[in-house]
């Protein structure tokens, strides 16, 4: 096998879930909701099957998706996106990484990225033939230096990944940080591809900012977004990246030949949705981040030290007050064999020096779970 | 953009539906039936998304799929499968090359390929690192000579990517092709990846011979399959890769980077349709094998030199007693604008010395359909 992928293992997040389901966990690992997404938009991909078309959608994606994409950026970011030549649909974000990376980089080329990162970002990186320098995020509150970005960035640097709002960390990119970056980016000439799923999951009223809508960005940004964090359908793997024409043919020429096109069941669900009512986004953002308090208060009851958690699916938790030397992984796989519960390694975000002393859980469960969780914790703690 | 992938325009199939719809032309380029599939396999998929998991399936697919597929080849081919280590779904077939070639290829292997080929191999082998080696096959009857296929190994060769049936020659290998192929894996240790989804649409009583099924082939090859053409739903983008662990493995690798899953209700319905009666695929062949003569029987009365087409979706035509001196890019493109009937090139199909003399017809359409595209191509010609 090619030896960049082969020297990764199963991705973190299945090798959690399978061991949860071996030991019939509550599986707090993976980020997915229990629920079942809103009726209306799974009503619509039914219809769509038996009434619509089931053959190939044109490869860009259905036009009614690809407008509903525009049309969400401008209602909620004010952005102007033209529908016909900037926006695109993949098979979930995934794909959409993957067809950023593989379009726009060249063996050679420098990627930045901040850590702690999802792990698809870094193995494709370099099965792209490109070379990735880490900014360390630190700790608890997962800010960056001015002297760690800059050392970062080089002559061969291509782009930047920026996950916003972050996995795992949970943290909301400020204006500040967003503008500090911008001007990296300009003074490099560097783009950056912008993994933005979680942008309606921002709590105690924030507000989303793309990196796209700051002062200049707009030539320089690519903006994925995803149906299955925004429709609580994690399963349909329908994604969009928006950019500006020259940075969005070179994505279509990857994604032409990675994957094609995308159900078009599932596209006309997802415009649909899309254009749901300012209650359908407010109530997602809401709801989950009373199961993020519901969760956090267990948790802190437990004796985990719990972070703060501005955006995401997911809370850390640093296992130190309980799990004295054990590392992170190591507590993971205890407690889901032990107590039944299944979280993330934190380290597993690192390609260097990780924390060993946090862990991840995600919350997007109905109540019972969640409760069911803290009752099984509190019972092995 | 990446050098590599902005080297190659939009796919020849999306350039001439686009050109279609422009111009209102009967599409006979694309390859996908007009049909709507079977409808017990559609309304699977409508009960799935009520009733079934919207969330992510496992990063190798629903277990009930992977069953499937390994009965299938058991059922068709005799081939023992074990589902829990040799299937792996992926989003459609272009997914499965993809990961097929990321995953096995290491910069600066070489890949055998026969042309004509489907145009997405050869972008992704170069993406991948890897250097192409080409084998004619000679129209009209597209045979290969031993030669040109020993001078296609060495000792770099790590792989063969083999379409069979194939598109756009109509060829199914014979028994005999094939094992001079496996001789040839055998002795430079080389696999195959066996691009295999026309494999129910083989016509005139011939049947599929997957290369896997060839004595000491079971190891060295991988069989790629997709619900788009056995269940004519080419938009729904459900594929699977079958073969030995050591070499599903590495491809897994790549799969979880590029999609990681696919939507779990066509998985299902998909796999209730792998598990139909024999009527079913018999069905059909048969119906295609009709349209086939329909359609050739129409072009040959325009005048159209009409080749064999032993499978696939797909007739092709010499043009020269029509054309004249005009290549088939520029007939295709002047039969699309002024008769209003639109095929594909046959020279989008070749890297090297290209004929310049056959064009591509789809006819896996309604009688009506074909009717007007014979009745446009009379009235024109
Ligand atoms: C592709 S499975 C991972 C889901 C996810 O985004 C996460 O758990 O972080
Ligand atoms: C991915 S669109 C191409 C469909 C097809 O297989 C063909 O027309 O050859």
């Amino acid at each position: 096998g090619n030896s960049v992928l082969s020297s990764y293992g199963t991705t973190i997040f299945e090798v959690m879930s399978r061991l949860a389901e071996e030991h019939r966990a509550v599986n707090l690992g993976q980020g997915f909701p229990d629920g079942g997404g809103p009726p209306e938009v799974v009503a619509e991909a039914q219809r769509y099957l038996a009434e619509g078309w089931n053959q190939y959608p044109p490869m860009m994606g259905l036009p009614a998706l690809r407008q509903a994409v525009a049309a969400h950026a401008a209602r909620f970011y004010g952005l102007e996106v033209d529908w016909r030549q900037e926006v695109m649909v993949t098979s979930g974000a995934t794909e959409a990484l993957a067809a950023c990376l593989f379009g726009l980089l060249e063996p050679g080329d420098e990627a930045v990225l901040f850590e702690p990162l999802y792990d698809s970002y870094v193995p494709i990186i370099r099965r792209a033939g490109a070379v990735p320098r880490f900014v360390p995020l630190r700790a608890p509150d997962w800010t960056f230096s001015r002297e760690d970005l800059a050392a970062a960035f080089g002559p061969r640097t291509k782009l930047v990944v920026l996950n916003n709002p972050l996995n795992p960390a949970a943290k909301v990119w400020s204006a500040e940080e967003l503008a500090v970056l911008a001007e990296m980016l300009v003074a490099h000439d560097a783009v950056a591809v912008c993994d933005e799923v979680y942008e309606h999951l921002v709590f105690d009223g924030r507000r989303h900012l793309p990196l796209m809508a700051l002062p200049g960005m707009r030539e320089r940004t690519l903006r994925i977004g995803s149906a299955g964090k925004t429709f609580s359908l994690t399963g349909w793997k329908v994604g969009y990246v928006t950019a500006a024409p020259a940075l969005l043919q070179p994505v279509a020429k990857a994604h032409q030949f990675l994957t094609f096109t995308t159900p078009p069941d599932l596209q006309h669900a997802v415009a649909c949705g899309l254009g749901g009512p300012d209650t359908y986004f407010d109530g997602l953002a809401a709801e989950m981040q009373r199961r993020r308090d519901r969760l956090s208060a267990g948790l802190a009851a437990c004796g985990f030290g719990v972070l703060p958690a501005q955006g995401t699916y997911f809370v850390t938790a640093d296992i130190r007050p309980l799990a004295g030397d054990e590392d992170d992984a190591a507590f993971c796989r205890r407690m889901t064999v032990e107590a039944g519960v299944a979280a993330i390694p934190v380290s597993a975000f690192f390609e260097q020096a990780p924390p060993r002393h946090l862990i991840r859980f995600c919350f997007c469960k109905r109540d019972a779970v969640l409760d069911e969780a803290v009752a099984r914790l509190r019972g092995w703690l």
